[in-house]
């Protein structure tokens, strides 16, 4: 099952997507976080998308993030060896975390403004995952019961911003750069932990990341469970599970986004995410 | 004016205090933070003061953090000279941030729980900013126009969540470790930039560390337009500024807080922050 928040005739829905149609779920004026945090569960999601009345195309509705106000964002770095490697860190005995807030992130198909003067906008496809059952000290061996959902996401840095400092919190949050999305695929119709995925980045139609979701380094059940020893995660929260290799950066000559150039984001059975790069 | 979040006669509502007073403002279910996001200005803060009705013993309240689920908390680490070299860290030239989430916050006179097993639970004295006008791009010199308010926070962290790995999200994070308030005191009370204030840490009656808030290295405009250079801030948003030298981290013998300690934080004319810590 495929579930979005979206924009449709002036309201923001929560909804079901099949195939090029989608349909509103739940009341006008809530997403599909909303949906979340009251608690809704996969199996009350199919009923209420097997009710769903009317379909529209989905060139009707516009995507919104499809949790938009996440209670926490927290990011993974360094958890693809080869990514890793390109740059030119250590491999950490444990997640490397940090977060990104609200306004950070961002909708599939929006547009993503490069800081006025800035040359370093550099593009990280990721898998998300969505927490469902919220838990803190959350087992290793429990931790898949409390996920949601998978997506596609975006973790676009500013490399400029990014290492200001010993903590890279600036660059990795510019407004609008952690798009996400469009939908996000329960867990009950994908591989446990969403492992075995092939995950590809594109720039402007050209590969520039290939790699499968099964070489992470911290699997998703060992990312929930790390988070959640010290923080409560509540549903709707999500995790950005990591890039691997190929970005920006790390290629021999640096090619970070410009204005005009198209990134998308692919990963198997979840989708393409897709976005312009502005001026901003 | 000093205002704060409290729960009263089973209710939240956000509140004036005045002496060893307090009355309650705006609506029934309403916190500072809605307050806030709706746009409230220090002056009809004012107006809502002065039409207080009821006034009862502050004791009758329980305190809630001032904004209760801040949009984003944004935290500043090495902002003062002598905590940097007690830290054994080189100064960046760029303040160096990260963030806390909303599950990471937590009031006056709440309870610290040190998580299972740890011993490295360490106490940051730090003046919180808290934002009344958003923005983005922010000019250095029309910063503090978009200050509603200071606080007393202490940025309690787990040093060995905290240096797991690059990346100090895990230790800064802890449920219920960023306790702040009691209240906010309004910019127009206070000198430009809460600049001049003492700051003081407490651990049992013990003075642990002792500074002055004119002691920044980034002074609150600097922080304000630095963070808006990449984010939106919105009403409500706060900053912790940073913490002084005396850190238990950095003490010989290290001193971290152990279950029954008392721990306060105070700022001159800011007030009072007391917390008791607990076994997790």
């Amino acid at each position: 099952m495929k579930l979005a928040s979206v924009q449709i005739q002036g309201q923001v829905r929560a909804a079901v997507v099949q195939g090029a149609q989608v349909a509103t779920i739940g009341a006008p004026g809530e997403d599909l976080g909303a949906l979340l945090r009251a608690g809704t569960s996969i199996s009350e999601f199919a009923a209420l998308a097997a009710q769903a009345g009317e379909w529209h195309a989905l060139s009707d509705a516009q995507f919104l993030a499809p949790v938009p106000r996440p209670g926490k964002a927290v990011c993974v770095g360094l958890n693809y060896a080869d990514h890793t490697r390109e740059s030119r860190m250590e491999q950490p005995a444990h997640p490397t975390l940090f977060m990104r807030c609200a306004s950070s992130l961002a909708a599939h198909e929006s547009a993503v403004r490069r800081p006025p003067g800035d040359d370093s906008l550099d593009f990280e496809g990721e898998m998300v995952v969505v927490i469902g059952t919220g838990g803190r000290h959350i087992r290793r061996e429990a931790a898949l019961s409390h996920v949601f959902g998978y997506a596609v996401g975006n973790d676009i840095s500013v490399r400029e911003f990014q290492f200001r400092s010993p903590q890279w919190t600036l660059g990795k949050n510019v407004d609008g750069t952690g798009p996400w999305g469009p939908w996000v695929v329960t867990a009950d119709a994908l591989p446990p932990g969403g492992s075995g995925l092939k995950i590809e980045t594109w720039l402007n139609g050209q590969v520039m990341q290939s790699a499968n979701t099964s070489d992470m380094i911290f699997d998703v059940a060992t990312l929930v469970a790390s988070v959640s020893e010290a923080m409560t995660l509540e549903p709707g929260d999500i995790l950005f599970s990591g890039t691997p290799a190929g970005v920006g950066m790390g290629r021999t000559p640096v090619r970070y986004m410009q204005p005009g150039d198209v990134v998308e984001v692919g990963i198997e059975r979840l989708g393409l995410l897709r976005n312009r790069i502005v001026a901003g």
